[in-house]
């Protein structure tokens, strides 16, 4: 036993990650995993609950997602990266904690429920999708993770998974279970180039962490600003500006953020001025990224996912195991 | 490839097995191994679905039902016995499978409309029981059963295997998965000792396969007959009369069944006397079973449970490999 937090965190691969997930969550798993026993998934299965007609989709990007974290630089030698299809011991822990949640619970996970209104789902909601907090359960549980970074629109799910660990215990007289509790990052959501809230595939308003320089070029000259910044002398606006919002994520040099903001605020300063600024920014970030991502192999990503793919099913076996006995399911052992 | 059907069966090991079972589907089982390629299911996990809290029962009956499949002279040399949570595939299937069926599609299945309703759920419905289908679908397709023995009530419960099966060929282009088609037995229910429709543990009704000799002379004594039959000599009803509906299940002799009903009908016969009849028909019955579970030891049901399980869990395996083909989740073979 160690003294160190267990920390289970991932993503479903239905795209290649980000700025928006660099600033949401990679950038605290470089630093975590340091500190912590860091498992990350790439939950592959979970991607399926709605993509089940395009599963291609999910197999090309578990290897994007895969590329990203190396290149950011989560380290396989200090967190496990595992692939969540490849551990069937996770597919058992859901059966089994299905049986100790009723399914009008399920229905009104607040998150859940949220997401299949956004998703348009309807009648059509698949079984799966409605069940994919216990999924989570299984994935949290398995690795007896204490500590689960999550969006403030995630707690129902930390909350569901605790509403598991506590009926096994209670069901079946153990301690097995741990209950984890969230991590909620300080950082706020990195709005798309378009401007709105979010950063996302689907809304077609992401920079990727994989996208090289020609792309990146064109990204930043598309950026939305402020639309009532006509002419150069007009004064403009950093709030809501993305502009400005990313040159607060991420450009070191805080005080010439400010001067660029003030000059701006005043009037004088072209959008196109501080648009160059920025890619300067983020070539002077994204350039480590592109090498790291350079020096990469194919046989060798394959062989670290496998690598960390063994380990976690390690661990999980042996909860399994625990959880079995403790339910009267060791047959044979 | 053979030409053979494959076939899938099974029992819940929430109690021991009876005459019920028996009438109902062991006879059935015993004559279809030798044609066919039969898996018998001992359903711990399924069991589990409205057991979370009584692991002990599950666990001590799994024993109890393999003792008496092998009593009754189920070969398992012939048939695959095994036991549900020992083979991981079924859940992954499982899981999998939730993902191309709607909630809506579950919650209107009838089979577990009407249980739910037998149960008395209520809004207590545990989320694993309205997915128990799903995990059925998981059962017999990991054989590529094309046959499964089930009563009327249960047909509903392979037409959703079907569909699984439908969907899942459909969605991956593959034909990896068989639509089994339901084996219904011509013989209707037993009724209880009690007179009622269906012998049952829960109606604390039935005679058990291992029940000793004191028990089913006990049990054969207080049997329900005609209630209007007060006098030897009043004409007796044989319709709703157990003690002819076993005679008629039980009795290789038919003629004499036939003189004892007309003998009943006219009056003069005592219930008695018709008694003393069925318990020697039943002894006769017994006899072969009660002494194949006395040559039975611990050990040996033990390390035929462990062969069976093995034995499936390839044949699950294998299945299980080739769906995983079919949804692009082959990273490291």
């Amino acid at each position: 036993m160690t003294d160190k937090n267990i920390i289970l965190t991932g993503d479903r691969p239905t795209g290649p990650l980000h700025l928006g997930h660099f600033v949401g969550s990679l950038e605290n798993r470089v630093r975590l995993q340091d500190e912590n026993e860091q498992f990350i998934m790439i939950a592959d299965a979970q991607a399926l609950t709605d993509h089940a007609d395009r599963p291609e989709v999910v197999r090309e990007n578990v290897l994007n997602v895969m590329m990203d974290y190396l290149a950011v630089g989560i380290d396989p030698t200090k967190s496990t990266i595992f692939i969540q299809s490849c551990l069937p011991e996770l597919f058992e822990l859901t059966v089994y904690y299905l049986n100790l949640i009723t399914i009008n619970r399920l229905k009104h996970n607040p998150t859940v429920k949220a997401e299949i209104t956004q998703k348009n789902f309807g009648d059509a909601t698949p079984a799966g999708f409605v069940m994919y907090p216990i999924s989570q359960a299984a994935d949290i549980t398995a690795f007896k993770a204490n500590l689960v970074p999550v969006g403030e629109d995630q707690l129902p799910m930390i909350e569901q998974t605790s509403e598991v660990v506590r009926k096994f215990n209670r069901t079946y007289k153990c301690d097995v279970l741990v209950e984890p509790k969230a991590l909620i990052p300080k950082i706020a959501r990195l709005p798309g180039i378009d401007g709105s809230a979010k950063m996302s595939k689907t809304l077609n308003n992401a920079i990727f962490l994989s996208d090289p320089l020609n792309v990146l070029e064109k990204k930043v000259k598309r950026m939305y600003t402020d639309p009532d910044h006509l002419r150069v002398e007009d004064p403009g606006k950093v709030e809501g500006n993305p502009v400005f919002t990313y040159l607060d994520a991420f450009d070191p040099n805080k005080e010439k953020v400010q001067e660029l903001k003030d000059h701006y605020q005043r009037g004088g300063l072209g959008d196109s001025v501080v648009k160059k600024y920025l890619l300067e920014v983020l070539v002077s970030f994204m350039e480590p990224i592109w090498k790291k991502r350079e020096e990469l192999d194919q046989d060798k990503v394959q062989s670290l996912l496998k690598e960390g793919t063994e380990k976690a099913r390690n661990v999980a076996s042996q909860t399994l195991k625990e959880v079995k006995e403790a339910m009267h399911l060791n047959y044979f052992s």
